[in-house]
């Protein structure tokens, strides 16, 4: 599927982000809404982390029935580990998007990032809805994207158009970083919609199947955010017929292509990341092998800085392989840097190791491991580890 | 037990550290010899990795009849990754040190640290061998701690005297770190000396002992290296009377004072490391759940980075404890920086944070938490990630 890194207007929602002043930046956005013109269709995946944000369990808890209309999301501040306040906080906040906009209160979920442990100003949030609310726009994702930026560069959305039960279907999402973004579940927040006609059973199947090789699939730190979520709404609107079996692997190419690219957007905006690198583990004994070792050198501070360095430092790849729990042989392995071959037999390949920095000059390159050990395989996309990444997070509470 | 930072003589054995010009500042001491008066009870245990240097196989080999009398270490090759030719050139560094002194190649161990995937050459290592040997002095360990040398910016050195059956013992070793340092099983080179008279199994069981509390507890980067292998031997020379049950508590004891004074050294030593920061969890419902907590928080890089830059970012604390697998409850638990108590019931403790971030300005500081789930308790030292962590990783191949 052709996907756009561009905002697209899909029929049914308009889009909001406006300035609550969360932000110190004087003007910054940091307020972000979605509306919906009637109640959609909706599934959601979030952290796994056992210390969740306020949010998160109100939006669990909202999102069961299968339907929402609304989400208003800040940064600045991510409401998480702020107790019985946090969840009080985070209702009140729905609450004032469901007095502006007339949308039943239990349709409206909230969403955070920022900070954790500290509580936004009320006030400022219900002042921000008010002109979110008026700022509302089909046009608006663009600005949405931006509102929910914390330590990102610069947003990120993604759209594309597929077919489906005879209708041509619209779906575009938007979704923020950048630190704090590995393991394990649908990773910071992600806001998704389609004006496909879906029941919540099958929206919330394609969700599901996206996550393995979207959200689930990258690293930058290694590190599990308290808020992540990634929400999907279907308004409906493109009228399409009701789906049959061949037009539910439409959706989920549609949802997994859209998950894909935002997540790919996320590690390369990675903080203080230069590269985005692809590492491919095959030849595993079993997925959770693969898996394994290639989330151990996804994460692996050394091969991190050997990437920043442009290091071929097979080495400290071979280290962090080896050391994953994976079944291996370094006898049997093979490895491969921007598609040259480093190692085989149990020896680097040492003549090969000038090319190999070449390829790792480039702003985007991948690391290929063959375990040989059976048929198994997992890709992790990761970033390089900078000083930038030391200064984002040294210099500043995030 | 009192343990100095200092070498110390132990009956028995003699030490030399000299240039064999396999590092690249000339004259810089690269080559290390431990040799006993005569055969020597010897314990070891080794990286856990699955990708093991040459050396390491050598060295379990031969120190599997619990008795050595040579150990010859060089530094600015790893010597792994190095298929036959390295197992062929570690036999051969070793039968330099047999030819030199005399002593039967098979009591002979080599141990490598630097670059990974690189031979030495045999040559430099037999005329560096042929110094060393004459350079062999009681008073040489701190020659030896600094022929290990990689990233470390001072040699690690450690020795004790204690009593056994009747007599004064004598116990001292060396280190090496800095980077590539971390979980589960010995970490880098660890070499210890004492004249204690010691069967090899008791002195096998004195070193695992230490190991949960000393090597097994640090953490720099949380990238477990190749060649990570602690050697302890024992000459008897200092005659004391053949070990009761009350003796081996003396023993243990001083392994584990000298493992630890030598593991927190090398993470006060860590790459780039400006900060030492002891993690203890407690109240776990067990002790893998106490490990796996403690070691999630002492590696998350946004964790190391706040510690670098003082910030008591009580977020990413709990964040890494959240998503470490450990069974705990956010509303549960409790938590201390620098023994300032800054989060419990569910939220953070606002007014303690500056409390908190004066400690954290200090060399060194704990972080305690309590999951309040159960009663296990686990602890492990760290470092904070700086920007010379970056630059040490990134800029050089090591």
């Amino acid at each position: 599927m052709n996907v756009a890194l561009e905002p697209a207007r899909v029929h049914g929602f308009r889009f909001a982000g406006t300035s609550a002043g969360f932000k110190t930046q004087p003007g910054a956005k940091d307020l972000g809404l979605i509306v919906a013109d009637h109640p959609c269709a909706a599934a959601a995946v979030f952290s796994a982390n056992k210390v969740k944000a306020a949010t998160i369990y109100i939006t669990m808890d909202r999102v069961r029935g299968g339907r929402l209309q609304a989400i208003t999301a800040n940064s600045g501040c991510a409401n998480s580990f702020t107790g019985n306040a946090g969840l009080k906080l985070a209702r009140d906040s729905c609450a004032a998007v469901a007095r502006e906009t007339g949308i039943d209160p239990n349709l409206v979920v909230p969403s955070s990032t920022g900070v954790i442990g500290h509580l936004y100003d009320l006030a400022k949030y219900q002042a921000g809805v008010r002109e979110a609310v008026r700022a509302l726009s089909a046009d608006g994702l663009a600005d949405f994207a931006q509102a929910i930026m914390t330590t990102d560069t610069r947003p990120k959305v993604a759209s594309a158009r597929f077919k489906l039960g005879g209708k041509e279907i619209s779906i575009a999402g938007a979704a923020k970083g950048v630190g704090m973004l590995s393991p394990h579940m649908a990773t910071m927040l992600a806001f998704i919609a389609t004006d496909a006609a879906v029941a919540p059973p099958y929206l919330r199947a394609a969700l599901r199947h996206a996550m393995p090789t979207s959200f689930n699939a990258i690293t930058v730190d290694g590190d599990m955010s308290t808020n992540d979520s990634v929400i999907l709404m279907a308004s409906g609107d493109a009228g399409n017929a009701a789906l049959r079996a061949r037009d539910r692997a439409a959706l989920n190419d549609a949802v997994d292509s859209i998950c894909a690219a935002l997540a790919c957007e996320l590690v390369r905006d990675g903080e203080g990341a230069t590269k985005l690198v692809t590492v491919e583990v095959r030849g595993a004994r079993s997925v959770a092998d693969a898996e394994r070792c290639a989330r151990k050198i996804a994460n692996s501070p050394l091969v991190k800085t050997a990437f920043f360095g442009c290091d071929p430092n097979v080495g400290r790849i071979l280290m962090a392989a080896g050391s994953s729990g994976a079944a291996l042989k370094s006898d049997r392995l093979v490895l491969w840097i921007g598609g040259v071959k480093v190692a085989a037999r149990g020896s680097l390949l040492l003549d090969a190791l000038a090319a190999a920095q070449e390829k790792m000059r480039e702003r985007e390159f991948g690391v290929r491991l063959d375990l040989r050990m059976g048929t198994a395989s997992a890709t992790v996309l990761t970033c390089d580890l900078s000083y930038d990444y030391v200064r984002i997070n040294a210099e500043y509470t995030t």
